[in-house]
C-alpha cells in the first residue's frame, strides 16, 4: 500500500479523462486538493464546464478557472481558428499543440501553490499517447520542477514543490483501469477537440480516437455520447 | 565591440526604468524586437501606460498586453488590496513579491517567442537591488532558459532560445548610465509601486527610493516628477 501523502496539492483539471484520473489519484494519496482550471480560449469549451462539474464532485477543497489569453499568441488549431483541427493521424509535432501551454499553466499552478503552501502540483500529462507535444515529456516536467523550486519563497526557504505526473508513463486504457478502480465517472468527462454545445463527441478528432481506443483495450464500456 | 546580434527577441517591458533600458541593450545589439506587457491588475497602472508608449518610441515590431489573472492567486501587496505596500526597508523577501510572477511572464514570453521564432527573451532583473525576489536570481533565468529548452517545438528541433538578462548584475546607477549612453529618456518610465492618476511618483515606496538613489549615484539629474 502507498504510503499516505499529506498535505495541500493543487490538481490541473482540463475535464478530460486524464485529469480528472489525476485528481482521483491525488486524493487517493491523501493530498487535499484544490482544483485549477484555464479559460484559454479552447474551442472545446464543454471541457470547461465538466472540469468544475468534476471538481464539486470531487470534493476539491477550492477550484478556480483562470481565464489564459493564448489568442493573443496565436500558434495553434486549438485556440486559432484559421487551423483546422485534423481528423488524421499526425506526424511529428501536432497542429494541436499551443505554444508553452503547460509551462503558461504550470507557472499559474505554482503560484497558486505557493501561495497554499502545498506541496505538490499534479498535472495528467502522458507521454506516450502525446508523444508529439514537447511539453509532455518527463525531462521537460524535471525541469520545470527543478525552475520551480529556484523561483519560488518555498523553495528558497526549503520547501521544495514536487510536480507529480502519476499518468507519464501509462496507456489510455491503464490510466482508465486505474480510474475505474478508484471510482471515476468517465462519462462526466469530455475529450473531443470539438464537442458540440450538448457536449456530444464528434469521434474522430485525435483525441477522440485515442479515448475510444483506450476503452476497448482496457476492456470498460465507452460512456462517451457520440454525435 | 559587441557581435551584432541578428533574429527577433520578446522583451518584457512594464514601463519601469529598468525594462526600457532593457529594449534599449536589445535593440542595440541587433536584435528585432518585439515589446510584451503584463495587466495583473497592479496597483500602478501608470506604468502600464507608460509601457506601452515606450514600446512606441522605441518602433517595436509588435507589442501586446496579455491579462494576466494573479489576483485570484492573491498573495502580493502589489496585486491584494488588503496587503499595504511598505515605506521602509523590508527585510526578507518583499511583500511587493508576487508568487512566481516571472515565471509565469516568462512563459508567456515563450510562447510568443515559439510562434515567432525568437532567439531571445529579454528581462530586465536584477540580483542586486531585488535579491528578495527568488524569481531575480541567476539560477533561477539559467533553469527556465534549460526548462525552456525542453518545453517548444523549437528546443526539441534543436533551436534554442536564449533569456537575456543584461541587468542582472548591474546596479541602478549603471544601469541608468548604460541607458543614458543609448539615448533612453527616463522621464518617460514609471517605477513607483503606487503613482497617482497623472503618474507622479511617492518618492517613499521601495521602487522610489531605489530608482533616486541612482539617479544620484550615477550622477544624472533625476526627472522623475515626484508628488
Amino acid at each position: 500500500m502507498a504510503k499516505i501523502k499529506t498535505g495541500k496539492a493543487v490538481v490541473l483539471l482540463s475535464g478530460g479523462l486524464d485529469s480528472c484520473t489525476c485528481l482521483a489519484i491525488a486524493q487517493d494519496q491523501g493530498y487535499e486538493c484544490v482544483g485549477l482550471s484555464f479559460d484559454y480560449g479552447q474551442r472545446h469549451r464543454v471541457e470547461l464546464e465538466a472540469a468544475e462539474k468534476l471538481a464539486r464532485t470531487a470534493k476539491v477543497a477550492d477550484y478556480k478557472v483562470i481565464p489564459v489569453d493564448m489568442r493573443g499568441i496565436g500558434g495553434s488549431a486549438l485556440t486559432d481558428s484559421a487551423i483546422e483541427v485534423p481528423e488524421q493521424e499526425s506526424v511529428g509535432i501536432p497542429v494541436t499543440y499551443v505554444p508553452a501551454r503547460n509551462t503558461v499553466f504550470l507557472a499559474y499552478a505554482l503560484g497558486w501553490a505557493e501561495v497554499l503552501k502545498a506541496r505538490a502540483i499534479f498535472i495528467g500529462v502522458n507521454a506516450l499517447d502525446y508523444s508529439g507535444y514537447p511539453d509532455c515529456r518527463p525531462d521537460f516536467i524535471e525541469a520545470f520542477q527543478n525552475m520551480a523550486n529556484l523561483a519560488t519563497k518555498m523553495g528558497v526557504e526549503g520547501d521544495s514543490i514536487i510536480i507529480e505526473t502519476p499518468l507519464i508513463d501509462l496507456t489510455k486504457a491503464e490510466i482508465i483501469r486505474k480510474g475505474i478502480s478508484l471510482g471515476v465517472d468517465y462519462s462526466k468527462t469530455t475529450s473531443c477537440y470539438q464537442a458540440d454545445a450538448r457536449g456530444r463527441a464528434c469521434g474522430r478528432c485525435d483525441s477522440c480516437r485515442l479515448r475510444k481506443k483506450g476503452f476497448e483495450e482496457a476492456g470498460v464500456v465507452d460512456p462517451t455520447v457520440y454525435i
